[in-house]
């Protein structure tokens, strides 16, 4: 097991009509900061319901955080906290709005240019302090709500960055805040928290036992209930198991003391931002490609994949490896999610923006062993096609 | 999946060679109070090595606090706290010494007769603060060092204490510091984190994916290193992964959501209390009789437990829950420790005082359905014997 540290104070509040304690949790006489997204909180209802928990209290309001949260957009909250004394920001959505809220919580303390706050080389934010913030979970995927992290859009690139300041200070997951989603995302969401939690496992084995055996008990639970989650969307515990598994697969837990490669998400953001696929649907692509092509770095680790969470033990190491790979792939389809880049109308001509993408934000060296090249890269892309 | 908050704000720095960041951890400017045990944080040098790490600091020593820690004890180190202006308390040893120094924590700043906190009925102690405190683990075991929970004795009576004040700021955990720890303490160590795993696991199910299978991971992880441990305790992997093990088995994660069964630890209270066997022994000795006595309550979860623990799936019902129970108590065995009372010297005429003892401190609803009475807790300890 390698060294780690593990600090994650974020209070989860989980269930069925959480929302009744919203008043108690946000802290009394805040100039308060509701940010949402698009039209969906307001047409069902849950902004509604954040304002009627929330009495008596100085509330504006934020609206339009797009997917792929932009810089321009954010900034113009950044505007109406400074200018109206915000104290706390109260997210309401799902990572797109957790994460915009983040860099506005960041970027309300910093005097300087705020644009210097995204550094592809340098996630860390020279921020030393935040406004205090809570979530309101609509949509679960990305683990926003209980980690520090967020990806902010401008000008064609997604950059990551992330503070000691930004743990939501607390994080309401009500399921049923979740059943009116639109399949799709739902779907986006079972991919996303499935690859941020082998990003964590299929690397090389370092003997960490508990890790393994959480992530995989992660990824068993996503492949358990998916299928109802996705068709019947107000199956409760079906749909509480979504959400608490997203949220655990990215709060530090699984990847505390273990190797991580997040190339799949490296090269997902370059094609989000420059053809604007989802994000979780450039995962679904990349995810059985990359493996393909690092098969021989990541082969004890997948051997354990295939067996303990597909139950795949008969064959060569290969064969077992392959039938992985395969039966991941025919998971995500299973969702209705294509693997494959021409799916979304691309080819091999598009291969050399995402090359150039990656060139001009230093992604020449990803994976956990640092050696995967712009050439290997490109090899992925290809069979990704 | 049951309603439930999750919060833990403890930050964990793991692995070897941590001890060096210690300087940091603690804040400047404070007067420290060093709790431990008895001679072996002296005997092995970790004293020493935590005041090398704390140069040019004021710092003060509580030396003594035993297993078990003794409420009249911990007052002494109250006093210390109060007379010498003390504003971090640093806890270097296992669970008797991080329980005792919570509870010198909390007791330092209340104002009433400090005996007020230890109420059988009410553990949540009636303190808004507590003095800051880091833990040093010398034994992995309780999990103390990263949760808000104790347990003080006092007049021959186990009472368990917890506060929002008493997370840890900082817990060090290094794997090397518990390499000296004898062969029958690691043994307690590995009952002890099993059997919270277990009394937060085997109770009835409430279809929580992530808490079943995170649960399920720690008893495999015991299991697979447990020989290893014991031993060769130098190996470092296996002992780090006993250490994190027990962190995560009673950090509130595999708790959260789902029912609780703790009659296996307040029984145990009852007889260590009563006749000194360790804690960790006691635990050993209930917990298959308790599950023999609950096998129909516990029913569903025992063959899960069976099947996924164990991988015992052929039989009947009744076979396959009997054989996971023998194979539990061999497991125990195996460690060196022994799962029947009279192997300690007691008899059937012991069992009237631990009822006694129960029934004094109001212990007659136990279990996840608070149908656990008396009577049935005699039929557990005759099971025992």
């Amino acid at each position: 097991m390698l060294n780690f540290d593990f600090y994650n104070p974020t209070h989860i509040v989980f269930g069925k009509d959480r929302m009744s304690e919203l008043d108690s949790l946000v802290p009394k006489n805040s100039n308060i900061l509701i940010t949402y997204g698009g039209g969906s909180v307001n047409k069902f209802g849950t902004l509604d319901k954040v304002l009627a928990n929330l009495p008596d209290r100085k509330i504006f309001q934020f609206g339009g955080i797009e997917p792929n949260p932009q810089y321009l957009t954010l900034m113009k909250a950044v505007e109406i906290v400074k200018n109206e004394d915000i104290d706390f920001i109260l997210a309401v959505g799902g990572g797109s709005v957790m994460d915009g809220s983040k860099f506005i919580a960041l970027a309300s303390c910093y005097s300087g240019n705020a644009l210097n706050l995204l550094n592809p080389d340098s996630p860390l934010a020279p921020v030393d302090c935040a406004i205090p913030m809570g979530t309101i979970v609509t949509l679960p995927a990305t683990g926003s709500e209980m980690n520090n992290g967020a990806v902010i859009s401008h000008n064609e690139t997604k950059v990551p960055i992330f503070s000691i300041h930004t743990f939501p200070k607390f994080s309401i997951l009500d399921p049923t805040l979740t059943f009116t989603l639109p399949k799709t995302q739902v779907a986006n969401g079972i991919i996303d928290t499935f690859i941020h939690t082998v990003e964590q496992y299929v690397t090389y084995p370092v003997n960490a036992g508990f890790q393994d055996r959480t992530a995989e008990g992660i990824l068993q639970t996503l492949i358990e209930v998916s299928d109802t989650t996705l068709n019947n969307p107000e199956d409760y515990d079906a749909r509480a198991n979504l959400v608490w598994c997203s949220t655990m697969a990215l709060n530090g837990l699984i990847g505390s003391g273990v190797p991580q490669d997040w190339t799949t998400h490296m090269i997902g953001h370059e094609i989000t931002a420059l053809f604007g696929i989802d994000h979780a649907k450039t995962l679904a692509i990349l995810q059985p490609a990359i493996w393909k092509v690092r098969k021989e770095k990541k082969k004890a680790k997948l051997l354990q994949y295939a067996a303990r969470v597909w139950n795949i033990t008969d064959g060569t190491d290969d064969e077992k490896i392959d039938l992985a790979i395969k039966t991941t792939s025919d998971f995500f389809e299973s969702l209705g999610v294509s693997t494959k880049l021409s799916a979304y109308g691309l080819n091999e001509k598009n291969i050399d923006s995402i090359i150039a993408s990656l060139a001009k934000n230093n992604r020449t060296a990803l994976s956990e062993t640092k050696d995967l090249t712009l050439d290997i890269c490109r090899e992925i892309l290809i069979k990704a096609l």
